[in-house]
C-alpha cells in the first residue's frame, strides 16, 4: 500500500473541511474514496462540491461496509464517535476520530481495548498539538530546565459563538446530543493541551454555567480550579460567549515563567531558582534576577493536514501519530471531571468516579429538551477550530 | 488651622516611609510631629534619622493621649488598628489607617460607628487608588458606556517575599499576630480596588495554602472564584511565592474589553454589544466587530502622598478622601470571605457569617504557633508596595 483510501463519516462543518481538504492534495498519502452522511442535503452536497469518484453512502455503517476504504475519519455527532470507531477497527480498518473521541471515559477505555486487539491505527484529531507554540512549551517543561511547575493559568475565553451556531444542528450542544457545552466541544483541544503540557491534576473544581450566553441547555462558560500532584495549582476558564475574547496561557516554574498569548511565546528565565532564592535572600523585599529568553520554534502549524500526514505515515511506514487513541482519554476525563464536580458542587478527585459521571449525565440525557427552530446550517469553519 | 500636626503610630517598613516622606515635605499641608513604637531600636532610629523636634513615643497610647497632635496614622500590626482608631477619634483626632483597617469586619464596622459619631475624619490607605490606571478603569466600568460586566480576571502573583520578610517580625504571616498571609497583608489593596472597580461579588470559593512557599503558618498562595449579583464571574490568584509574578486585570464588558497588565491599560471596544450581536448574527463562527479604543489617563500616581494630601484637603476644606474608612470593609470582606470559604472547603455567601468567621479565625489564633528565628528589620520597601 503506498497510499491510504479514506473515507469520511459525517460531512458537517468538519467532516467537509477534511474532504475538501484531502480532494486538494494536502495530505498525498490519503485519497479519500467515500464520504457517508445521514442528511440529505449533505449528500446533495457532496454529489456537487467532490468529485464524481466518490462514493456517497447514507449513513456510516455501510461506508464501513461496503469496504471501500483502508481508514475512515469519524466526524459524526459525538456521541456517534464511540460506535463508528469500534465498527471500522473490527472491520479491519484504521480509524481517526475527531474529538472529543468520546463523550465519556468508559467509551474512550472501549475503543482503545478494541484498537489494542487490533493491529490498526487509531488515532484523536487533537491538531492543535501541531502547533510550534505549544509543542515549545512542552518541550520546555519537559526538559526540566526550569524546574518544576508551581501554577498554571489559561484563559481560553476566545471560543465565540453566536446563536445561530446552537441553532444550525439539532443535537448541538444538548444533553443527549453532545453530552455537553464548550468542554465537549470547543475545549477537548486545550484540555487535551493542558494535559499534555502540564500533566494531569489531581483534583478539580469546577463552576459550569449552562446556556448563560446563549439559549441553550449545556454550559457555555466553566471556571475551574485545578490542583495537580506536586501541589501546582491552576485555573482554566473558558466560555463561548466573550468577545473580544482572551487566549493566555501562564505556566510559572521554579526558575521562570511561559506565557502564551494569542500565539505568541515569551520566556522568563530566573538565574537561580526561585525556590533556592527564597530561603537565601537576606532582603524582604528583593526579587531573583532574571531576562527574557529568546525563543526559537519551527514556526510551523500545520493542524489537521499534519495530524492526517502522521496517521498516514504511522499507518504505511509506523511513525509517530500527533495524538495516539489512548490520549483521547485523558483531556475527556479533565472535561468529566470539571462537569461532574460541578454538578455536585464540590472539588472531585481524579480519576474520576465514572459510573457516578455516567449516572448523572444520564439524568442530564433524560432531561434532555428537544430543541426548537433548528435550521440545519454547515458553516464555514475557517480559521475557528 | 492650616497645617495639620501629625503623628504616626508604628515606624517598621511602612510607619518609616511615611515620615521620611513627610519631614522631606511632601504633604506640604501636613506637619509631622510625633512618632510611636514599642520597640526600642525603631526608637533610636527615629532619634537619630528624624528631626530633633520630633516627639518620640514608647507606645501609641502615650503619643495619644499628649493631645501634640490633630491626626495619627497608625502603622501597627493589623490587629492594633481598630484599637489606635478608636482610641485617637475618640481623643478628637482625625485618623488614617493603613491597610488594612482591621482583620475581620466587625472591627472595621465598630470603627465607622465611632468615626460617625465623632466629626473627625476617617480615613484607610488604599493608595493604588491613586494610580491612573485603575481610576480609568473605574471610570469606564462606571460609565456604562461599555455595558455591564462579564467576568473579572485578576491574576496578582507579583508579590514577592522572600523568607527573610517572614522572618523579619515576629507578628507577620501568624495567625495571632497578623491574622492571615498574602490576603491580609498583600492583598487589602487589590480587593480593594476589585471592589471598588467592579462592585462586591455576592458568592466566593476560595482554596488558600498555608505556607505552601515559605515557612509560615498562614496562607501565601491564594485562587478564589467570585460571582457577582449580575451573574458575572471571576477569578483571583495570588502568591507572595512567585517570581516573576503577573499582575493582569482584565474584565470582559458586553461591549469591550479592559486590560491592564503591568500597569498598562488597554480597551478593545466592539461596535455593537456582543448580547445584540450574539442573537442577530446569522454566521455561526462570526465574531463582533471592534477596534483598539485609545486611551488617555492623566498619568498621574501620587500614591501615599496623594492620600495624605486628600486626607489633609479633606480636614482642612471638606474635600474628598481618596478612601472613606467605610471603604475598609469591603476589600476586608472579600478576604474574610476567602478565608472563611477555604476553612470550610465549600462557597460562601456575602455578606459573610462574620460570627463564624471569628469564631474560626480565633481557632487558628489559639493554634497558632510563635515564630523561631525571627530577626526584627526593618526594610526598604521603595518600589514594594
Amino acid at each position: 500500500m503506498d497510499k491510504i483510501r479514506m473515507g469520511i463519516i459525517g460531512i458537517g462543518n468538519m467532516g467537509s473541511a477534511h474532504a475538501i481538504s484531502l480532494l486538494r492534495g494536502d495530505v498525498p498519502e490519503i485519497e479519500l474514496v467515500a464520504v457517508a452522511d445521514t442528511r440529505q442535503s449533505r449528500r446533495e452536497w457532496a454529489k456537487e462540491a467532490l468529485s464524481p469518484d466518490i462514493q456517497i453512502f447514507e449513513d456510516g455503517d455501510k461506508l464501513i461496509e461496503s469496504k471501500c476504504c483502508d481508514a475512515v475519519l469519524v466526524a459524526t455527532p459525538h456521541y456517534d464517535h464511540p460506535r463508528f470507531v469500534i465498527k471500522a477497527l473490527n472491520s479491519g480498518m484504521h480509524v481517526i476520530s475527531e474529538k472529543p473521541a468520546g463523550v465519556y471515559t468508559g467509551q474512550v477505555r472501549e475503543m482503545n481495548e478494541v484498537a489494542e486487539k487490533s493491529d490498526k491505527v487509531f488515532a484523536v484529531m487533537f491538531n492543535q498539538r501541531t502547533n510550534h507554540v505549544y509543542r515549545k512549551m512542552k518541550e520546555i517543561v519537559e526538559s526540566g530546565e526550569y524546574g518544576r511547575i508551581k501554577r498554571v493559568n489559561w484563559i481560553v475565553t476566545d471560543w465565540y459563538r453566536t446563536q445561530a451556531y446552537y441553532n444550525s444542528g439539532g443535537w448541538r450542544a444538548t444533553w443527549d446530543g453532545e453530552g455537553g457545552g464548550v468542554l465537549l466541544n470547543q475545549c477537548p483541544h486545550n484540555l487535551d493541551l493542558l494535559q499534555w503540557i502540564c500533566g494531569m491534576p489531581v483534583k478539580v473544581c469546577a463552576f459550569c454555567h449552562n446556556g448563560k450566553w446563549h439559549d441553550i441547555e449545556v454550559e457555555d462558560d466553566v471556571t475551574a480550579y485545578l490542583e495537580f500532584e506536586n501541589g501546582a495549582t491552576g485555573v482554566f476558564v473558558t466560555t463561548t460567549g466573550d468577545a473580544p475574547g482572551t487566549n493566555r496561557f501562564e505556566i510559572t516554574l521554579e526558575k521562570g515563567k511561559l506565557v502564551c498569548e494569542n500565539e505568541q511565546l515569551s520566556l522568563y528565565g530566573l538565574d537561580v531558582s526561585e525556590r533556592e532564592y527564597c530561603f537565601s535572600a537576606t532582603e524582604g523585599f528583593a526579587k531573583p534576577s532574571g531576562h527574557m529568553v529568546e525563543l526559537e520554534t519551527d514556526g510551523e502549524n500545520p493542524q489537521h493536514v499534519g495530524v492526517l500526514k502522521a496517521f498516514a505515515a504511522r499507518i504505511l511506514r509506523g511513525e509517530s501519530l500527533v495524538a495516539d487513541g489512548k490520549e483521547g482519554i485523558k483531556g475527556l476525563e479533565l472535561s468529566n471531571a470539571m462537569h461532574l464536580s460541578s454538578w455536585l458542587g464540590r472539588p472531585v478527585e481524579l480519576p474520576v468516579d465514572e459510573a457516578l459521571f455516567l449516572e448523572k449525565l444520564n439524568e442530564k440525557r433524560n432531561n434532555s429538551v428537544k430543541k426548537q427552530n433548528v435550521s440545519e446550517v454547515t458553516f464555514n469553519t475557517e480559521g475557528s477550530y
